[in-house]
């Protein structure tokens, strides 16, 4: 196999870049084609059917764009899909739950951790699955925050409203006296600066973009997969395609990553 | 033709709901089909051309169940749709924009009209047209307040947290002193309460919801098309389908619409 071949990244929309721009800090010679679902975002809110159905669009999509192997950058879709997709797909795929899971038991002191992500995440339990399985003597609290993904969108990073609607989500989470919180979902690193200065100094965030990329590189390089500088591929390094209207995305991506205005739009229902 | 057959309407989700209750309350004798995109909303954030896309399909579905009419129950579809649709279309269709547009004229008594909607329907610009088209000396300003559907949809609709973020978005069409607001997202007739207290007793708020089912009696019966009760039909009088799992949806839409328990799940992109 071409190990220079390009990585496969989706999420919903904008939220995955957060996991592209961790994926280009640390492997910095891997290029990547990255799909954003703008024409039926968000996924967070829909049913495990529609994800599932929606994911497995997604990946015929960058089989036919000739990837090594896929990262789901997308929490509801790595906690509903993964492992459905996993098992009709003949290239490494991961999700973005596994590493961000593994990373809390291992930052926990007081093992009181807990998780925020959207509906779908939270209600799949996944996090917790997977904490647990680990760690049964450990605790896990979660909640659901849909207008936090909202917020991001309308750019209200540093707001007062965001910081009273995150207070009012977190304050449970707070009571429980957890020390380790997972940011489950790809929008919320954009205000960790918020839920930073709600949760305390005393509480460690967990950002799976971070981790996400530390499993991708540990796999490249144990299938034998990691990108060949001897033998330099002359493609595109990046490549964006999302399914509704380029504009707006691309307008927003090229903010945080290189060559994002050649961002193309496709159909993706006939995949 | 047989008149007993449904009316449809559609919406990407539940906001369009507001528009069947008032069907149901000035066209008590009228049945409906009523279809939900669940699986792709919202609609209110996505460009024209997905918008118009999305809308012939959910059309090209409601042909198959032999309605009569066509209700356009979403504002962004109205705004970026409508046109395009009715020139393929061979039964009656409106939307929800003309009415509301008619009535503000109506309503003001200083010629300064406020619309307050998603980004697809103020990037249009069409209320505005309609408006001046009839009223060139009239003034009008809009506000896209994106955030206000996700507050709506997480059930905040009389909270501190709503009151602040409606606050800020009404600001400037406060100190434009318009004396009419057009509520031109289906969504905002259940947060109405909280933009009369911030827009006060002064300023008149217009429901399309309530135009538009004016407008569609007028329609059946211009057209010869009004339900005939001396001919009952023996079929379900209201009928609700979705794109996503209905389970969500049809516990929404039972609390405030008869027969929602019976909504089916389809998949829209077959059409």
């Amino acid at each position: 196999m071409n190990t220079n071949v390009p990585v496969g990244i989706f999420d919903s929309g904008v939220g995955g870049l957060t996991v592209a721009r961790e994926i280009i800090r640390q492997l910095p010679d891997e290029r990547f084609v990255y799909f954003g679902d703008t024409a039926r975002l968000p996924y967070g809110t829909k049913s495990k059917s529609t994800i599932v159905k929606y994911s497995n669009q997604v990946i015929r999509f960058l089989k036919t764009q000739k990837v090594k192997a896929i990262v789901i950058a997308c929490n509801s879709a790595s906690a509903y899909a993964l492992e459905e997709v996993e098992k009709e797909i003949d290239i490494p795929i991961i999700g973005v739950i596994k590493a961000g899971a593994i990373m809390s038991t291992q930052a926990t002191k007081n093992g009181r951790i807990g998780i925020i992500g959207t509906e779908a995440t939270v209600n799949t339990g996944v996090y917790s699955a997977l904490i647990k399985a680990e760690h049964p003597e450990f605790e896990v609290f979660s909640k659901a925050c849909p207008l936090l993904v909202s917020l991001v969108e309308e750019g209200w990073l540093q707001d007062s409203v965001t910081y009273e609607i995150a207070s009012r989500y977190l304050k449970e989470l707070k009571e429980k006296q957890i020390d380790t919180l997972i940011l489950g979902c790809t929008h919320y690193p954009l205000i960790r600066k918020v839920i930073g200065q709600i949760m305390g100094p005393e509480v460690r965030l967990i950002n799976p973009a971070y981790e996400t990329a530390v499993e991708l590189k540990q796999l490249l390089e144990s299938q034998g997969l990691a990108y060949d500088p001897g033998k330099p591929s002359k493609e595109p390094k990046y490549e964006y395609y999302v399914s509704d209207a380029e504009t707006k995305f691309s307008k927003f991506a090229a903010t945080i990553l290189p060559d994002a205005h050649t961002t193309k739009q496709i159909s993706i229902e006939e995949y």
